[in-house]
């Protein structure tokens, strides 16, 4: 049993309430709780050593990270946020001045986006460091987008590069807080996610609750130096295209709206934010699955993304 | 360096922004959010395998018992929980019969209180089960009630029994929601914790904040049956005075209001909540530190309740 088919059996039975907007399944939960003009998103999110990070990495950078995570998601439904809570599990011995660094670098990157640390909680995890976020947001009501949008004839864009991440960026990267606001208050956005467990499996996590099909041109596909040194230097197993539609943690926005609204799109793109890429990687069609376009004709593309124990 | 040392070298920097009512430092965070008439509780805890559960605990209680602790924190607020989202970390190698039953026993209470379970990650923590709970609360914005706000004259009040958790209760309790909630619309409490690291700890949680010492009378805490026999039978190390003392887990609420509420308090109790104890256990003074009254006359209690690592 992989990690999808697990939440799909213990999300099954989940209770919920008239709060709910979204409950399991999205980028965040989104709960009506009576602000007037806003919905409230709401995330968690965990980082483990061995897993996320390792006894090796800059503390500051395992805080970054595992705030930058969560401010992922809250830009992948479009809001902005608010306050977090913060559960850090410690072996039973450990270094304090380490945890006071990794609180430092989630700390900084909370003060750049007006994120209250509003509390949190100690405990024992006896193998190693676990931190877990919790995070709210605010959207406002019209604004928030959710992955099941996508409607055929939409074209599908991505910010930034992918692949290759775990060589540095998985540790550094900017969540894509102001890029996602601005894309909500400017163009009529159809379907979000963030991009973590890789293009090709968070393009799926779209389709399937859209009810819908996608063709994805290779050559558009934005793919990182980091993916392309490694597949040149044969330190990877996989080549660049494969590394960009599968390795996770590329942190970035996966998007759709209508293809009319394309050119107008990246255009405005480029004069907000000229330093960062994005890219027309493809469209929605009916039916169900990814189909990918190359020199050599369309096929079927069968490969997914990272997935937690399988 | 303890727990609550750690605690306060990481929450020393914590961002803060126009939100934030009540920060780090108590039950919940408090959050204005411009819900009209009401504040936010925020709160995120966690329950570990090896430390709050073991391999043998039936999963449904781990479940009911990683939720609980949250749902006694909103109670300590004296607020209504709304919605939740839950993290799990598990091994390489696990059965998802257990996780599901987890889910179960989990669903079961938040379903009792009304509580939507609104999304949620996995992830792997190698050596054991971990679940991490954040929990979303509302509170009327004149009723919430801090640790801090304990006056010198205050009665001292506990809910049910104390000591001797670990022998069942600890897994089974039932959050005081109905308790606390009637408490703060009929009386004007001043200072509320649950007991979760022991009586004298917890009320130290209270004293500090509130600037405030507190006189305890041996004779009027109320000792749990489970207490006393371990004690009895030298299955504890512990006196059973001590035991109700220190022991971690109780899960009850302490409290403080108006002396001269105090027997109007104890009558409506009975009334209201006949099968649930509720003792006047001491009295808030000036100064600081605990001392308790016995037989014997009035010592300074030195002892303390749990904390994780020290």
């Amino acid at each position: 049993m992989n990690e999808f088919d697990l939440i799909a059996r213990l999300t099954k039975n989940a209770p919920s309430n008239a709060t709910v907007v979204a409950g399991p399944g999205d980028d965040c939960a989104v709960l009506d709780l009576g602000v007037p003009g806003q919905l409230v998103l709401f995330k968690t999110d965990a980082v483990v050593e061995g897993i996320h990070f390792d006894s090796k990495t800059p503390p500051e950078k395992i805080g970054h990270k595992a705030l930058a995570r969560c401010l992922s998601d809250i830009a992948a439904m479009a809001g902005a946020p608010t306050a977090a809570v913060v559960t850090i599990g410690l072996p039973r011995k450990f270094e304090p001045e380490f945890i006071e660094d990794i609180y430092e670098g989630l700390n900084e990157l909370a003060r750049r986006y007006g994120v209250a640390i509003a509390g949190g909680e100690t405990t024992t995890n006896p193998e190693g460091i676990l931190i877990s976020v919790a995070l709210l947001g605010l959207v406002k009501r019209d604004r928030h987008v959710l992955r099941s949008g996508a409607k055929a004839g939409d074209a599908i864009f991505v910010t930034g590069e992918l692949g290759g991440s775990l060589s540095g960026k998985h540790l550094a990267f900017e969540p894509r807080l102001t890029e996602a606001q601005w894309l909500a208050e400017n163009f009529k956005i159809h379907a979000m996610i963030d991009v973590s467990d890789g293009l090709a499996g968070d393009l799926r996590h779209v389709l399937k609750p859209s009810n819908a099909a996608a063709e994805l041109l290779a050559a558009a596909i934005p793919i990182s130096r980091q993916a392309k040194l490694a597949a040149r230097a044969g330190s990877s197993a996989k080549p660049a295209l494969l590394a960009a539609l599968t390795d996770g943690e590329d942190f970035e926005l996966l998007f759709t709206l209508a293809s009319r609204q394309a050119v107008q799109l990246l255009d405005a793109w480029k004069k907000r934010f000229p330093n960062v890429r994005l890219s027309c990687i493809g469209k929605i069609t009916a039916g169900s699955g990814i189909t990918l376009r190359d020199k050599e004709g369309v096929r079927p593309l069968t490969v997914h993304g990272y997935t937690h124990f399988s």
